[in-house]
């Protein structure tokens, strides 16, 4: 068990969980946070330090360069400073715990690569992803005899709680949006949450350590879609279907080596695990070769749930001296996932003959109808047998082109079966 | 890492699955399995083993005995010779890897003496529950900084195939109990499971993780419950009340520090995490006090599945050396468990006045109802607010006194809710 004298970068929401969960066991739990960096001294904090044992500091190499200090945690995010912060910790042997997914998505190679140079070096980063579900350590522990064969999450407490609110009020998407920005839970440039790359981010994490490897070039290759041009029509659908709607990242891996990560909202049918994660709630469902499906749900966000998964790094860290450098084999990527798909595809006006013509397109581009659906005069729903998403692209591009064809593009998901 | 001479003590289903998926990986995993004990050397095994490598032995000693062998697995069962194997090996410094829950749930405190008599000695159990679930992983490393206040699984396969089959296909116990025994999920004596004692020790067992103590007195003192007296009415109510009947084991901390075990069917709500666990299925719902509930869910039983966690304490157990000693704190009992109940009450003949009387008996023992429903001639279905387990008894036995009393009992049982 090592002692450790911790340095924390950030006083904010989760740092004043941190904080409150380590020193209320302190010193019986062989750690204290000596020192606080923030960039506002005099900014008000709505957690009290005990002066004789926590300083405040405002310059980040007060703690770095501070011998006394043999562990760090950053939960100040942000992708410049903090790598500065966390490469200059790992060189120095100090163990580094952050919850900054940006950074370790953006940035995961070069700091596996100073993982490798430095032995003793340890990094822990339960936190970055799913908030308080401990999915980084189950995939690191729980399947090193076992084969991955894919990983789907809900890894975005924004997005579910919109979602869940259009699913069980039949709100519309700015509506809740701005319900969400009331509570505090999606920011006032809501991109990265509703445009799903936050959602990237994470499951690109999820997937490196899934399939032992890293992705080559930038998280931009990944097919994402988010969910801003959700309507109340596809929930509609949606319950026709016995399903409801989640953005869900998944990533496979494909015959051949190739692994396909992708986000998209999908279809989740009533029985399917993923179907009852409401609100700010979490999820992530990974199936293998052993186990077959395992799902694993907790809170997404929030104080407490992300300070615990610090916590508990800090607590594994202090019992261990293993080092933590992933693998640094390539992955290849395929970005043409398959499965059976939704399409919504907007009509201009009644129209004899549409289904026939829907027919013949899909079979032009191979793909098989299971059911046409139509729910008011403006749209139809189409449910595929497996396809492929290049298949799906094809289709409703060239159903674009026809004479019935509305304004608004199609929109197509995914369906996961319960 | 710490290479592993592997000697395994039984070679049937989970045996089959360890040996493969240790071997496959060797030596790259720096693990070898080079003996198997069984009883019977003569009785055909359903897997191939490699003769240069492992041989096969029916004297437990020569394992215990050959220096060369530094970890065990234990896969055969039983309480007597597994017993006397596995402290052997634990006092000799040999890394112990087990699936048995009746073991280490009627002996944990003699266990635990071994381990800290001996601090190098390591034995790791994530088999003996849930399968493939790593429940005890989560359990001993995600709330080291957390304060759980109960767990609630769904612990056994068999009962919940039968459980899931009357649900789903409206089948009686006998016939889904002769079903399950010819699939091979029930044994020819199903008491242990169809009574809920193998419900019971693994509830124990995660007791005694999430709390950090030891059950003092025998595993009989709590209250246990099984599903042999569910009928096919009993599902009629569930379907009216959108729910479904689960077996659950639950440990649930009290104020004042007594631990609340108990095992027993329960009503379990449409959108409680656990109501969509199908047949087979295990899951375990955590509470706690920085995450709110967690559920993990997975397969419960099975060759690949459990042989998957015997595997991961292998890897866990080779990189670490960390000792396995839990607290031997003893931990109060209080059987006496509250919550909103569902009785199901056997009727004689029609009778007026049946409800007002049920209320005047209600109110006599301080329980609440929520609602009273008919759905025969033969019995009501009462919903009590929340109330004590001792209240619903002596509730239940002041109404099997009253002239409208049926011949048969009521029972009654926890409702979970969505």
């Amino acid at each position: 068990m090592t002692s450790f004298n911790i340095g924390m970068y950030g006083g904010g929401t989760v740092g004043g969980g941190v904080y409150e969960l380590i020193m209320k066991n302190s010193p019986s739990n062989n750690m204290k946070i000596t020192k606080i960096c923030v960039r506002d001294l005099n900014k008000p904090r709505d957690f009290q330090v005990d002066g004789s044992i926590t300083s405040w500091t405002a310059d980040p190499d007060s703690i770095l360069e501070d011998d006394s200090i043999n562990c760090i945690v950053e939960v100040m995010g942000g992708t410049g400073l903090a790598k500065r912060i966390i490469e200059t910790a790992l060189k120095k042997g100090k163990a580094v715990v952050t919850a900054n997914k940006a950074l370790l998505a953006e940035h995961w190679n070069e700091l596996q690569k100073v993982l490798k140079a430095n032995p003793k070096a340890r990094l822990a980063w339960e936190a970055a992803v799913c908030g308080g579900i401990p999915i980084i350590q189950i995939l690191q522990t729980a399947y090193q005899g076992d084969e991955i064969s894919s990983v789907t999450g809900i890894c975005n407490g924004t997005t579910n709680f919109m979602l869940t609110q259009m699913f069980q009020h039949g709100a519309a998407y700015d509506q809740v949006l701005k319900e969400a920005q009331g509570l505090g839970y999606a920011e006032v440039d809501p991109t990265a949450d509703v445009e799903g790359h936050d959602v990237r981010a994470k499951i690109v994490l999820l997937s490196q350590l899934a399939y032992g490897g890293s992705i080559v070039g930038g998280v931009e290759q990944i097919p994402c879609k988010g969910i801003s041009k959700i309507t109340e029509d596809d929930f509609a659908y949606a319950r026709l279907l016995k399903a409801t709607i989640k953005l869900v990242g998944t990533a496979r891996r494909m015959e051949g080596g190739k692994v396909s990560v992708y986000v998209t909202p999908a279809i989740v049918e009533e029985r399917h695990a993923l179907a009852s994660i409401d609100g700010a709630g979490n999820a992530v469902v990974v199936e293998s070769k052993n186990l077959g499906a395992c799902a694993y749900t907790g809170p997404g966000a929030g104080r407490y749930p992300t300070a615990n998964s610090v916590v508990a790094d800090l607590y594994r860290l202090s019992a261990s001296t293993t080092a933590a450098a992933a693998s640094d084999d390539a992955l290849t990527l395929d970005p043409n996932y398959a499965g059976s798909f939704y399409i919504r595809f907007p009509v201009a006006k009644k129209h004899a003959g549409i289904v026939g013509k829907i027919g013949v397109c899909a079979e032009q581009h191979g793909v098989g109808i299971r059911s046409v659906l139509k729910n008011t005069d403006k749209d139809f729903c189409v449910i595929t047998e497996d396809c492929q998403l290049s298949q799906v692209e094809g289709l409703c591009a060239d159903l674009a082109k026809q004479d019935f064809a509305g304004n608004d593009e199609a929109l197509f998901m995914p369906i996961l079966s319960g």
